[in-house]
């Protein structure tokens, strides 16, 4: 097989007898090997459970018993997933030895429909930060540059997916943790609906915000691996309960007729010109392909950016609270300093940034009444360079602005790449459609993806 | 026409000709002035401009166009509902002089109905709390005893109600306000879905727990309200779209077959046994009339007394923060209290609060998945005296114990009458159903209101 082979072609090889799921799990565990030590992209790797996995599924298949639509396909988990027997870190040094007893529903469900999985990747520590400098277990490296950032907080998954060292990943997404490494690792990142996706066995930032959400190469990798996760969970409290639509079946309809806004006012925030232009182009391949493009005005997004930022700060800490009390200094320096900032919100800020999500959410599903998808840049800037410290200031600072506000509003947004900077450093498109409509969303997206090229490039190793 | 009679016989009266609505308007208003200077129900009476409405109404009537199923009838609001023109107190001194410049969504609504307004209710000042001892505006007094409190926050309803000062009025209940003086004047009071009514026009007490409701004598009065205030109000921010239901067509169709929990482990909390055996009796009556009646434990509900509190009291403090920073004295001392300890509260302490009501909500969803209806006393306690410190104390310490958790919930949630203690004190019927399911909920209330008589009796006036 060849490396940078999409997971649905993967899955179809699989399926069709011509290639083994032990064979696709050993070149996987290769690639790993080879390639981890500089990327940093993997905390754990499951190469013997993953080889037991695939032989069973290998016998399964020959057997004539086919699992699901990812039966035999390798994907790795960010290490905030618990899995049954293997140590979920949560990046963090607090956990470095906790062994779950069972599997979060996601990775039950990837599972089930036959995915074998190959490991546990890097993220931010306790994934409250954008960056992926984890003090504990190292950095996380851009494939596109390794003295860059991949991006955060699922910065490994970004990263592993950019190297090709794993098809297919989960993400969780509380301000932008899937689609800002998505944006700067030059794959697809999906945010689904608030409340769409089982978070039972994942371990929280914020219980307002957090999504668990797939990340792949392409558009249709991502569809597939959203359709398997999909399905609501009537155990977990965070739920929301809503119609599922899956999105293959329509995913190559077009957008012809379309309403597509594209941002524009929102881009007055010090975002990056090339950045901008490539949404603009964007927008030009949505008008070439048949929609109707229309100009809409967000307004300042700070408020929002800091309302969200409050929030996670404020549950973290309660989450956290009895860890930062006992041991602060087993925390990395920026989490404890976020940890900290939490702890001093008064309870009237908080329920002010609550009664801010209301109207943000109400706001953002008036303006879905009048379209299809939403357009913006996902991030202002590109990979920042880790040795920066401007750079990394401006990340820190700023790069949820784009994001942040369709957590506080809970609409699925994607992000997959725009294009690239003259330097080929990759840069992202964020889609948003509205609450529910994750199926229109991939169906977009994949309408832009085939009209492009921009996913098709591959990062020199 | 006779005192007493309901609002819904009412309607029908003026609708066939028999009544007129200027002659219905000046009996309420002659009933008003006899009364109020008593039980104190009414802030503002609108006398004028009801009797300008009521010729008004007359007249189009006489023209043959009927505006709604509420044509001619008299109704009053509590004090917060904004009204143009018409000051719109909030029981509080800070707003003695505050006079909108447009009705509040609910009163639009009522009044496109055809409903006539007569004025404006007492309500527990800013309502924040349960007894209605308004230090600006003068006690609301029980019509059953006056010397006791009406209960509260929308004690002036509960009193005209019962004294049938008015047949129909608005209440708002965060914590319990419209059921506990339902509860304690011997009415109905319907609390609906959160997110079902508008609340735009309305002053807020905590964006997380405030519903809108009516209140009324009657279940099937208060039934002809909700229809009429019922539908989606796509420009109110906290408003959750979901699908409307008339509850008046199948009304009368009964509970054969129907799954009714009774919560009797939450009755070991120093409830009045008095309350308990009325709810016991309830379920007996229920089980007469076809249903399959059951035993739940809801567990211990004081987390969640505590939770809503401390989410209300943070809420409270951060709508009236300059008020209470300018002039603390301008509140009352109950209040200042707990606007003061709104303040004292953590951004942490209210993250875990509102992870908590997500927590209640989802436990609620689970139980209404197995019943159709709850049973549980409306309040743990028969209306106090006023002057008795011991039994001021209680109220405000757990008043709200079976009322609050079910705006955590955001399950709808009425409060009939269950009986009367040897003394002549109304104790009510708390009746809870799953979300959105009004209409099956008041279906159920109107099957055991037709099987007993307590909505009959009235108070000695």
């Amino acid at each position: 097989m060849d490396a940078f082979t999409p997971l649905s072609e993967i899955a179809e090889h699989i399926q069709q007898g011509d290639w083994s799921p032990v064979a696709v799990t050993r070149f996987y565990l290769e690639r790993i090997a080879a390639l981890n030590p500089r990327l940093n992209a993997y905390i754990t790797v499951m190469g013997e459970q993953a080889l037991e996995a695939a032989a069973a599924a290998e016998a399964d298949l020959q057997a004539g018993r086919l699992r699901g639509a990812l039966h035999g396909v390798p994907v790795a988990l960010k290490d905030l997933y618990e899995t049954a027997g293997v140590r979920t870190t949560l990046g963090s040094k607090f956990f470095a030895d906790y062994v779950p007893a069972a599997d979060a529903v996601m990775v039950q469900k990837l599972k089930a429909a036959g995915a074998i999985v190959l490991g546990k990747l890097n993220l931010h520590e306790i994934a409250l930060g954008v960056l992926n400098d984890n003090p504990h277990y190292g950095f996380a490296r851009n494939p596109w540059d390794s003295s860059r950032s991949p991006g955060g907080s699922s910065g490994g998954s970004g990263a592993a997916l950019a190297a090709d060292m794993i098809p297919g990943a989960l993400g969780s997404d509380t301000r932008g943790s899937i689609r800002i490494p998505a944006s700067l690792c030059g794959i697809v990142g999906l945010k689904p609906t608030f409340g769409r996706l089982s978070l039972r066995g994942v371990f929280p930032l914020s219980w307002s915000l957090d999504h668990a959400g797939p990340m792949a190469r392409t558009v249709r990798d991502t569809a597939l691996l959203y359709a398997a996760m999909m399905g609501y969970d009537a155990d977990d409290p965070f739920a929301l309960e809503m119609p599922d639509e899956d999105p293959l079946p329509a995913l190559d309809r077009g957008v012809n007729g379309w309403r597509v806004l594209i941002a524009r006012d929102a881009f007055f925030t010090d975002a990056d010109p090339r950045i901008v232009e490539a949404v603009e182009q964007a927008a030009q391949t949505f008008a070439a392909l048949g929609a109707q493009v229309e100009t809409v005005n967000l307004g300042d997004l700070r408020d929002t950016l800091y309302t969200s930022r409050l929030i996670v700060s404020a549950d973290a800490a309660a989450y956290h609270d009895g860890r930062l009390n006992e041991s602060p200094t087993d925390f990395g320096a920026d989490v404890l300093a976020r940890l900290r900032s939490g702890h001093e919100f008064s309870g009237i800020e908080y329920s002010l940034a609550r009664a801010a999500q209301t109207r943000t959410r109400h706001r953002m599903a008036q303006l879905f009444r009048e379209c299809d998808v939403l357009l913006t840049p996902t991030t202002r800037v590109v990979a920042p360079r880790f040795d920066n410290a401007a750079e990394v200031e401006t990340a820190r600072a700023s790069m949820s602005y784009f994001t942040a506000p369709f957590n506080m509003s809970g609409n699925p947004a994607l992000s997959l790449p725009s294009g690239f900077t003259p330097d080929g450093l990759p840069m992202g498109l964020q889609m948003v459609a509205a609450h529910g409509r994750e199926a229109a969303l991939l169906r977009a997206a994949y309408a832009f993806e085939q009209a492009t090229d921009h996913h098709l490039r591959r990062p020199a190793l």
